[in-house]
């Protein structure tokens, strides 16, 4: 498995773009519209936000998939199109523009949006720019399309790995938008894959549902989870290996592939998160179960008091075990030990449930990098769980203190 | 009902001091150590942190009061007397320490502390100061004490009220600390109540369970809970009433009282959270159980993107609506009406779900209050609830960045 640029132009098939249409008022060099397109039928699947009040571009997309096909993606960035009168019209003419410019039907479209919510989207800006972007679609077309559906983020997200099945070189690419608002279950986060594979549309969906909750669910920015978040696959075949229908060898290192690149992804939203200064990764080893690994994981890497201790290279190891005591997990804090790690070096902080002289200005040093890891043993069992967030800043509060105006 | 100064002194029969004794070493001014003492047994009733990770001051006190009598609370700030070897020792020697000053037990004193989690108490400095803080016990002491149990609070929390029950003058007095690390159920929160009513220890205890589900568990700062909270009552009986023995009115007219003492600490809690610029008070009406009322309500004054658009005074609804989408509880989004108000007026920012056109500057100026008010109406039933909480400001992250050190 190899780690290859392109984004989701890299597998056969598919070409992508972005553009600027007018969606983002303050800045004409922001791109706002993306298109992905596939040069054949795509089987497709896809996973929502858990939140109650949902954007009308899920309930659309949740109908045009309802077949387990789909031919390419349209999204827009600066707006949510959610909780206004027409939100549910404009998704679907979203659709209906990118069909009409690209020659398919309107159904054949996931159609995404991210942004404010309670605002009405300019869709006559969409409708102007639908021509432009299809004008832009290319092979080179992933980095305009990733940059096309960010918001607060810094920096786009973008990857692809590439494989071999039964001699056949097999791709998935993919980009992806996070930043905040993100929290399992699917924050405003966007993700977008696409792979060449040949894989029955059951199969796909089996392999999504069984990453996206080891990969993006385990990702929380601010505890915050929006409207809007999908993260879909579609698969052309056109790799022409042969078809992935049940679970054999073929499809674990599909899904293992889905998984890297899905855990990629994860990782670029953690630590691109609104504000980050750093990516913090918890780990939860020898638990007795990976749901009770996970809830403590994500207990900690979700603590604003953790979170802000990270900030400032804090090494507060008792905000980690109280984050961990109100997770609802059953666990020992008699039993736990507890490290703090980076790419320096790492410092043993807690043994046992009970605090360890440790030398603070070491701390403080592998505390300050860019990934830091609190890697925490329960000592009850097997199993283990990784979750990801990041540090709460200044920056986060000045972001979302204006952020419509 | 009339609200009156004194704080915990201002019930008959009750002293209360507090001193600086060296636990907290950065400023010799900041009191540290604060002890309440009734001059007769009281029945006593308290409620405790749910956080799996419970404070050895916790395990003392629930041991102490499994008789349901009590004399007086031991306290102190600056270090939580938590998961060190020695914690569960020296939550009994200040219990000790304190009997040996006033010639009671040790049995006698509820024991609580309050700081930073998993550093070594500096037990010789409470033996030491709890002569001194003996020697200060006043009828004025109330002031101190409050002063000796705040972290990074600004403000001391201290209230107190008189009513009358069958011709007697009856008083509930009370101080409080909150500031960060304050989130159902009950975060680094103390709360000490005393009163003169005469009240049996079930009663007290049923009013006292009644009453923290409705006001301190309705406060949340960071949605991080604590090691070491709890809230206690003690009843001394010397106001001489009849004794309130089972859920008569007599009974509603305390139960009501106490509603008020608590309700008024919440509210100084939560707008005093740490770094709040102003206290944001959510109520949902119309719900079709005070249960989902609660939980929506609380999802709403919880989130960081609310909290992060109200120190922004930024009428960011749809954060609102998203929140409560989030919450788990069951609602209609498309029934939802939503203002925001302050002192200053209110405007009507979303009705049946979709957002209206609203004047941006006098909404602005609504925001900028220092309490706001998130109105919600649901349009499904006669519940209702309110929730506390406070805005997420840079001094937050300042704070917590480097609580330690």
């Amino acid at each position: 498995m190899k780690q290859i640029s392109g984004g989701v132009t890299a597998p056969k098939g598919f070409v992508a773009g972005g553009v600027h249409c007018g969606v983002k008022t303050h800045n004409k060099d922001k791109k706002d519209l993306a298109l992905i397109l596939s040069e054949r039928e795509c089987t497709a699947a896809a996973v929502y936000t858990m939140n109650r009040v949902k954007a009308a571009p899920i309930y659309v997309t949740m109908d045009h998939l309802e077949d387990g096909t789909a031919w390419g993606i349209v999204a827009n960035s600066g707006n949510a199109n959610a909780c206004c009168p027409l939100s549910h019209e404009y998704a679907e003419e979203m659709c209906q523009y990118a069909a009409q410019a690209t020659g398919r039907k309107a159904a054949d479209f996931v159609v995404a949006s991210t942004g404010v919510i309670g605002q009405t989207l300019n869709i006559a800006a969409i409708q102007k720019g639908m021509p432009e972007v299809v004008q832009a679609l290319s092979k080179e077309g992933s980095d305009a399309a990733a940059h096309a559906i960010m918001t607060t983020d810094t920096e786009k997200k973008e990857t692809a790995v590439t494989f071999t099945l039964g001699g056949k070189s097999v791709t998935i690419g993919a980009i992806a938008k996070g930043s905040g608002m993100i929290h399992p279950n699917m924050g405003t986060m966007l993700a977008f894959l696409t792979t060449d594979c040949a894989i029955t549309e059951e199969m796909l969906a089996e392999a999504l549902h069984e990453t996206v909750p080891r990969t993006f669910n385990r990702v929380t920015v601010d505890g915050d989870t929006s409207t809007n978040d999908m993260c879909v696959v579609l698969a052309n075949g056109m790799a022409e290996n042969d078809q992935i229908e049940w679970k054999d060898d073929n499809y674990t290192v599909f899904q293992k592939a889905l998984r890297q690149v899905c855990e990629y992804l994860a990782r670029c939203i953690a630590g691109d998160g609104e504000g980050a200064s750093r990516l913090v990764t918890c780990t939860v080893h020898q638990a007795r179960s990976e749901e009770s690994a996970e809830r403590l994981a994500k207990a900690v890497v979700a603590s604003p008091l953790v979170k802000a201790a990270m900030f400032g290279a804090d090494a507060n190891w008792g905000r980690v075990l109280c984050a961990m005591g109100y997770s609802k997990a059953p666990f020992r804090p008699e039993y736990v030990d507890m490290k703090f790690a980076s790419a320096v070096g790492e410092v043993e902080v807690c043994r046992q449930g009970m605090g360890l002289d440790f030398d603070e200005e070491a701390a403080k040093s592998i505390l300050s990098q860019d990934e830091v890891i609190i890697d925490i043993t329960l000592h009850e069992g097997k199993e283990e769980a990784t979750c990801w967030g990041c540090d709460l800043t200044y920056d986060y509060v000045r972001i979302n203190g204006d952020y419509r105006t």
